[in-house]
């Protein structure tokens, strides 16, 4: 079983490719884009162990030479210090490495978002493929073109709108994930869920086994769904300036809880998790998400392992940062609302009181 | 006198304002945008003590609250490092510095992409406003939107396109610049003349004293001509796949000279006069030149002060520098050739024993 979704951006268009073993297509894939003759696959040390071997063989069996760049695994690396080191290496490689080589991020969101820098700024923009091998990486990061580092005021401060040239997304990975690592993919097909498609959250309720037990055809079919979600947000809206701000549901209070913990204490699902449970609560409170809803919600993250509630969290440490998001606008905190099960809005106007209400709620 | 040039890019379409004083309408510019609150002036320490009080004083006056970033003049400062310290400080602003925030780009070409390529990748993109202060910042790197700084292993190798939002050209600030800066940026004029507008060579012809001694009409007329050329080009081919190639005239080998020589021995417009001098006469004994026109161009470079010759210039050494540009590919050095004076061809059949004849040339 394999799906192919392609993300409609006019010149800029590109193909999402998902299965088991597609991996092994990569040298294909590759070659099909035309004129590459040299590639940089680049990895974390952990993910390289594992696959980077397959994916070089895949592509010098296409005639595409590659070389490997690898980092030390883990968000602490997603810095421009190692994007700096990663170019150093990659114009170590030329001259064969000239305009048209093609970066091949393979690995997770860390990795998609790092090597999708590089080759955004490398002689103004080489061309990049994205091997994501995360479940997290697979629905979200590795479709949108959303590239870039950490900087310690923040998370993604320094980045750029790259898109890829294409996806491969091997289901055959996920197995080998860390639960809490699939688990975060998971808190986000959720989200995709209940900002676009209440068919998908059926979906996820129905088969919550089989996808616990990374079952590659319902794998298949779990990513294809959320793919299509998040290609069409972004084809209609590729620069954030409208709808793509849909994804940022469960963003601005998760996004604080992760800065609040330190990352990595928290994981960015179980941040996302906590974040859309008080999201729902504060759309509950406004009128305009029923009870019930927001209860079947919190009921399926639960079934998924995910966190509801968040004994001890400090409000007075949240609202700071909650102001200072990236996508705060003078202070004025920005959330994203469910009006039902499907359909969110953008809510300029949640005040203080409201915030305070939504993180007692997590606190309790 | 002022002049007005539009730069049509669609939606990122702008305009470059000439005239001498210039530099006070910055903060109603900046203000114009539209939401800007927030601006970060990126200047070298040397311009910075010349002109950094004016423009931070014309945005206050405007309501634009601006901070100064400030990094060592010359182009030893054009690195990711430097870069990485401005991004430091700009984000040391937040929460004032959010996106809609600008940054301004005061000084020459250094500074310009330096301070582009931070507004390219901070924040995924901030507007930014370019103030150049040098001739050839003004006629050449303050339009177009390329961006970047410098690697060992060859110069803008990092990069973005991020076309400014506005341009400012205070022709009050060239007379306080050293001849050989000046003539840096005539070298480019001259170009500009060659591969599109033989005009523009009468009007340097008639007027090379008075824009010799900076006469402020003349210079504003001189880079409106210039910059009006570059619009064109940059319109027609934002990205550089097609004729904005043609600006890379006298650049192949130019480029080469300079990096044999080592950045700042030779200047860039020492190295692009020789660039052209050479491809003139590729050009010529391929018969798509004239004789008699090249040595019209030979004759105002050499009237300009620029070099037309450089003895003991080592072809083994300058041709694997060639082979390797950016913009060669396979190895294949790629040339742009007058067919006439006002217009020129990209050639990509160019042989060594060709090239080793322009090097003869110059070195003769």
């Amino acid at each position: 079983m394999e799906r192919a979704i392609n993300v409609e951006l006019g010149t800029r268009s590109y193909r999402v490719r998902i299965g088991a073993g597609a991996l092994g297509s990569l040298g294909a894939a590759v070659a099909g884009l035309g004129g590459a003759t040299a590639a940089a696959v680049v990895s974390d040390d952990r993910v390289a162990a594992l696959y980077a071997r397959r994916a070089i063989d895949s592509l010098a069996a296409s005639g595409v030479r590659a070389g490997l760049i690898t980092f030390p695994a883990g968000e602490a690396s997603k810095t421009l210090a190692t994007a700096s080191g990663v170019l150093d290496a990659l114009f170590a490689q030329r001259p064969a490495v000239d305009r048209s080589a093609v970066v091949v991020a393979l690995g997770g969101g860390v990795t998609g978002d790092l090597a999708g820098f590089v080759a955004a700024v490398a002689l103004r923009g080489l061309r990049f493929f994205q091997c994501p091998t995360t479940l997290l990486a697979d629905v979200d990061s590795s479709v949108g073109g959303k590239t870039g580092v950490d900087h310690p005021a923040g998370k993604n401060l320094i980045g750029a709108f790259h898109q890829p040239s294409g996806v491969l997304i091997d289901v055959a990975a996920l197995p080998t994930l860390p639960p809490a690592e699939l688990r975060g993919g998971l808190a986000e097909c959720v989200k995709h869920g209940v900002i676009r498609d209440e068919a998908l959250l059926d979906f996820i309720e129905r088969n919550a086994g089989a996808i616990l037990a990374c079952d590659a055809d319902v794998m298949t079919e779990l990513v294809a769904r959320n793919v299509a979600i998040k290609a069409a947000v972004v084809s209609a809206d590729e620069r954030e300036s409208g709808q793509r701000a849909h994804l940022n549901f469960g963003h601005t209070i998760g996004h604080a809880i992760e800065t609040l913990a330190g990352y990595g204490s928290v994981t960015h699902g179980q941040a996302v998790s906590l974040g859309m449970v008080a999201a729902m609560h504060l759309a509950v409170r406004r009128g305009l998400l029923g009870q019930c809803e927001a209860d079947r919600v919190e009921r399926l993250l639960g079934a998924l392992g995910l966190p509801l509630r968040r004994a001890g969290l400090d409000f007075a440490a949240l609202l700071p940062i909650m102001r200072h998001d990236k996508k705060a606008r003078a202070g004025q905190v920005r959330m994203v609302l469910p009006s039902r099960l499907g359909a969110v809005d953008v809510h300029d106007d949640v005040t203080t009181d409201e915030l305070s209400a939504a993180a007692g709620y997590l606190a309790g």
